[in-house]
Order: C-alpha cells, then structure tokens, then sequence
C-alpha cells in the first residue's frame, strides 16, 4: 500500500485545479489515498497556510504532505521536497513557511532535494500549473516509495527560507498585544498568544479586549457562557482564541482580519 | 475491508476542520473510505442537517454514518453511537435531530452508548474540536468492526432528544399552509408537504402561491413547463419542491429561507 | 481493481448532491475510486463544462468519465455513454458539448449507447435528480468492467449533438477578436485564442487590450513581469490568457465575464 498524501493549496473549490491534481497523482499511482486538507487557504497567504499545516499535520498519518500557496506568483521559491526529522515524513511544495515544521512540532528536514527538473516532472512543465505538472507527479513517485534524492538535486536543508511565526509582543505587566492569525468560518478569531501568556503579562480570567474594551471572560467550553457572550478559550490548536457564542466574533469587534492586534487589558 | 464511512456537517470547505477529521479517520484506519455527504449544513441548523441525511442515507451503502451538527456551543447534547434497526447502519454524533433517522425510513435505534468518555478518543479532548478528537477515532473504529458496546457506556435509545420534523398546517379545505424546508443551490424551494397533501387539501393542479398568489402548476417534469415559469414538483426526495424553469424560485418569491411558511391556495 | 471515475458538474459542494452520487457509486462499486474535477462549472454551463472537462481528461487515468451539467433543465439532451477511440475512455453524461471531446485531443466516440432506460438505474427515477438514479449507476457499472453495449440501447455516435467552441474571429492584419472562456478564480481570464493566433494577425509582444487600450506584455511567466503589470501569456492549457501579477485581471478590466469580446491591437 502507497503512502497516504495529504494535500493543502490556495487553489480554492471553484475550478478544476485541486481535481486535476489528484488526477495526476492517481494516474501516477492508481491505489493512493489522497486527503485533501483544505484548498481554502486565502490566496498567496503563506503564513495562513504554514499555520493551517502546523494545526492539521499531528492528526494526519506520516505519509507525503503536499502543500502549494505561492507567495506571489513572481517571486517564487524553489520547488522542494524533503524528509522531517520526526516522523519521516516527506513534505513537498515551495521553499517558503509552508514547509517550515511550524510550532516546534517537527524537527527541521534532515535530507532535502530541490525538485524543479525532477525527472519525474511532466513535460512539458507549463509556467503556471505547477501543481499539476511537478508536484503531483513527485508526490505520487515519493508515495509509492521512490526514493526522495532520485527526485531532485540535493540541497541543504540549512539553506531554505523559513518564516518567523507571529508572536506577542511583549509589553507592559497587565497588558498583552497579540495578533489575529486566524478567522475561521464560525468568526472565531485565533490569537498567536497561548494561554500561559495571559499569566505571563498577569492578566486575570476577565480581561478588555481591543479599543472598545469589550469584555471577555476566559473559560475553559462555551457551555460556560451565555449567548451574546464574549469569550477567551483554548482553541483546538493549544492557541487563545476569541469567540462570541452563537455569534461572529471578528465581525462584532469591529471587523478583525488576520495579522491585525489585538490588545488585551484588564476589565 | 473496513465498512464504509459518510460524513456530513456545517464545516464548510475553507477551514482545515474536515480534513483533519479525514486525516485522523485514516490515521485510525488506513483502508478508511469516506464518502462526504456535505458539509455545506447552514451553521448550527440540526433540523437542515437532519433533513439532508435523510435525503442522503437511503443511497449510501450500510455503514457508520458521522453527522456533526452542533445545535448551538453552550448547549450541546451527548456524543453517542447507534446502531438502526433496519439496515444495520452505524449512526455516530449528538444526540440530536441528527440522529433521528427522519421520514419512518430507518427504525429507531436498538442500540446506543454515549461516547464522551469513549476508550477511543484521542486526548487531551479539546473544548472545541469534538469531530477531531471523539467522532473520528469511534467511527473509524467502528468502521474497522469494533464492537458498538465498547465505544462508551451503554444508553437507553429511547431516552435520546428527538426532534419533530415540520408537517404542514392543518386547514380549511381548499388551502394548504406547508413550510420551505431546504432552498437547493438552484434556488428551488423545498417544502414540507407531499403531493398527495393537494389531493388531502383538495387542491387542483394549478394553484396560487403566497400572499402575491403567483400561479404555479403541478408537473411531473421541468421538461414541461416554459422557461421563466413557476411550477410546483414531486423533488428526488419524493417532496412537493417549487421552482422557476431557468430561474431562482426562492429569489422570485420574494426572498423565501427555511422555515417560512408557504400558502398554496386554488389560482 | 476497477477503473477509475472522474466526475464532473455543476451541483456545487453545499447541498448533498454530489455526496449522494459518490454514495450510489460506492453503494454499485464499494472499490471505487471517484476523483473530483470540480463542481463548481457554472449553473447550466455546458461550454464551461465541455472546456473544463478538456483540459482536465489528458491528465485523468483512462476510465469513466461522468460529466453532468445540464443546459438547462426543459430541454435535456439524450443521456448518454460512449467510448472514445483514443485511450478507451468511457464517457458519461448528456449528449451535448460536455461530451464532445473537446479541442482535438480525443477522436470522437466509436460507440455510443442511450441510457434513458438503462438496465442498471435506480428505479424510480427521479425526474430532477438523473445524477444519482442513472448516471451514478451506469458509470459505476462501467467501472467494474460490465460491457457498455449492456447499459442501454445502440445508438449511432455521428448522431450526437456536438456543440462548436469559440474561435477567435478573423479580422484585418494588426487586430484580433478573442472571446474570453473562463475566468479562475484568481481572476485570470482565459481567451479561445492561442500563441500562434498572435503571430497570425501579426501582433508583436506588445499589445493594446480592449477599448481603454490597456497595455499587455506577452511573457513566458509570471515572474517576468512587474508587480501590477497585465500581462498575456501561454496558460497551462496552452491557451492565451491575460493576468495582472498580483492582481485581479477580470474586475481591472472592467468587469471581463466568460463570452465577452477581448480585441488585441498593436498598442
């Protein structure tokens, strides 16, 4: 049995770009497994699709995780592909964040090939899809256990980009600027602060959240609040995160969109 | 072979939430098919999801049924798992309308266990993210031919929340006051009387709709009115439906969502 | 092992139309394999359809290729399969566009059957939902190897309607009218002219689009041009496109939908 792949792009549901991509890959490979992460990834976000992976890749099976948001289409970095530390799993996509192991969770590669004259690779390789006519057939050839250095040219794994994660910013005791990285379809908003940094800058289980000061209760479920209520949780990623239950959060503070601050105080 | 899973929630398809729930599916269980059913549930709307999974089931080969649909956050029922009499189907989610199997088609439960506590889940639980860490793991098991009893602590089937699906109002003959229950990507109007509720209402095949009384005919087929006209069906689901030939019957009757009502009166 | 299943349509991935199908075929064929193109070809659109379809079949595993989207709904065309002399590829659907093999690159089908009343549908069959009550059958059948004479009754394949794709229009030397195709998601805007159309009308690597003459490069990638630049170029289905890098293409100039006029001239 192949090696199951996980795919996450920016490609979006409309067109025919994710199906062609799995078309591809089960060409190449008739009996491999495919699951698709998400193609919802905003277009060209990078560090929202680096994130989503971080979220998504402890839950999945080690097998080829193939991940394409470009940056921006003229600026593109190489097309890698390489093996984790932890896990031995092969990652396959761009050089940028998206294939930085984010979070900690997985040690940086320990064996890395880029992948742009693969003999793998379909020609001839068109100058916009990718997805179809390089990194499909490589991850299918990696699934089916080829080997990772006959995909490529070897490369130091030292040697790629790698994106800093946001992070607080640290401040004054009793006051914690943390950033949006996340709106998730229900409005709920993913901070970049954990819960221990509530402590850290000694804020209380009732804080003020952004310029209007609405308040927010830390609490451990929803079940705990009453509806109309705003809430500090632990979402399902180990990250702070800002939810109104029964109702859309980033809309009822004002619109947060991600990379924006959010300031945290006392009440 | 493992048995079959379909999967139907309010996720959407932007958020990584079910792919990791297809990520932990074949983590659990690497031979693992699973058939999305959708995941385009209006958010928190039971009696919607309840409705589609009734559409769904009879066409879906025997298997384990996961359904997630929280009601609301702060007021969720318990996670169980069920088995139906007829067909000797797996149903897996809250103890909702969900999983109710709706229109008489499948016998109510003859066994369940509530599985918040399941020896299968994965932990640390999260508050948040149930389908991750509870209903993946006991459907996959399940899928694998685990036994029911050991997903969770026996429960009773009949002391599970039903819900009541809507019925049309009873009235005065020569009137019919049934209720949108689905608007389809078509902008067809799902309602919850059957064809022989005109007959019981002594309605023609012609009849007035709503209060600007807009005529529509009964027609077995689309093929057999003209375009822009406003005709009342029997859908695939065996409902009375009302649509406009090339057009968007919701928009045109002013605007008409789930849960309204919808008067038929003789034209 | 059964053949594979490319299916695409117009049903959307919010209601359960799409699941359903894939549930009959996995309920026909519990081996399948079923990869998604897209359903997200525009309501009713057969040219979308027929041209998303084109670009995708090269790439697919010869198989069953199921393709439902309806031109509209009073006036359906035949329901359909039929073999293609290249490849032996099956294809399934209505006997329109979506079934010509668009662009040359299949030879038309060699044999054809009518499956209206095919042997293998679910009865009864709906009159809105042919999806699930006789395509799904029928290709999942035609998966599992059963022979396509058996699915319904001969039919001549030269008596099919064909639908014509667009072409540039011929026009004096210096100019060219191309009608735009598709527009992705991205906003970059597909024409039905090809490199070689420039050199015909013998228009240099620099052109004038549309009435406010805006300025395009013709470039091999994206990476050539500068951020916000329009630019023409060679798209991965070897078509003309026009892009702006980083941009929206479409909504810059003026709002471009599939159908529309697109003239080039010298700029």
């Amino acid at each position: 049995m192949p090696r199951p792949i996980t795919f996450l792009s920016d490609y979006g549901v409309t067109d025919e770009f994710v199906g062609v991509v799995h078309a591809v890959i089960l060409h190449e490979c008739p009996t491999a497994r495919v699951i698709d992460i998400s193609h919802g990834v905003p277009r060209q976000s990078v560090l929202a699709g680096a994130l989503m992976l971080a979220r998504s890749l402890p839950y999945a099976p080690p097998g080829v995780h193939l991940a394409v948001v470009d940056p921006e289409v003229g600026a593109r970095r190489r097309a890698v592909a390489l093996r984790t530390a932890l896990d031995d799993r092969l990652l396959v996509g761009r050089a940028t964040a998206l294939l930085v192991p984010p979070a900690g969770r997985f040690a940086w590669g320990t064996e890395a090939v880029e992948i742009s004259t693969s003999p793998w690779r379909l020609e001839p390789v068109s100058a916009t899809f990718h997805g179809r006519d390089l990194f499909a057939p490589v991850a299918a050839r990696l699934a089916m256990g080829e080997a990772l250095a006959d995909a490529g040219t070897p490369l130091d794994p030292d040697d790629l980009v790698r994106i800093e994660l946001p992070r607080p910013e640290p401040g004054r005791a009793g006051r914690l600027t943390a950033h949006a990285t996340v709106i998730d379809g229900f409005g709920n908003v993913q901070l970049d602060a954990r819960p221990g940094d509530l402590e850290s800058a000694r804020l209380g289980r009732e804080v003020a959240i952004g310029s209007d000061g609405r308040s927010a209760r830390y609490l451990r479920t929803f079940a705990d609040a009453e509806p109309g209520d705003l809430l500090l949780y632990e979402d399902a990623a180990g990250m702070l995160a800002l939810a109104v239950n029964g109702g859309d959060a980033a809309t009822e503070l004002g619109g947060i969109a991600p990379g924006d601050d959010v300031v945290l105080k006392p009440s």
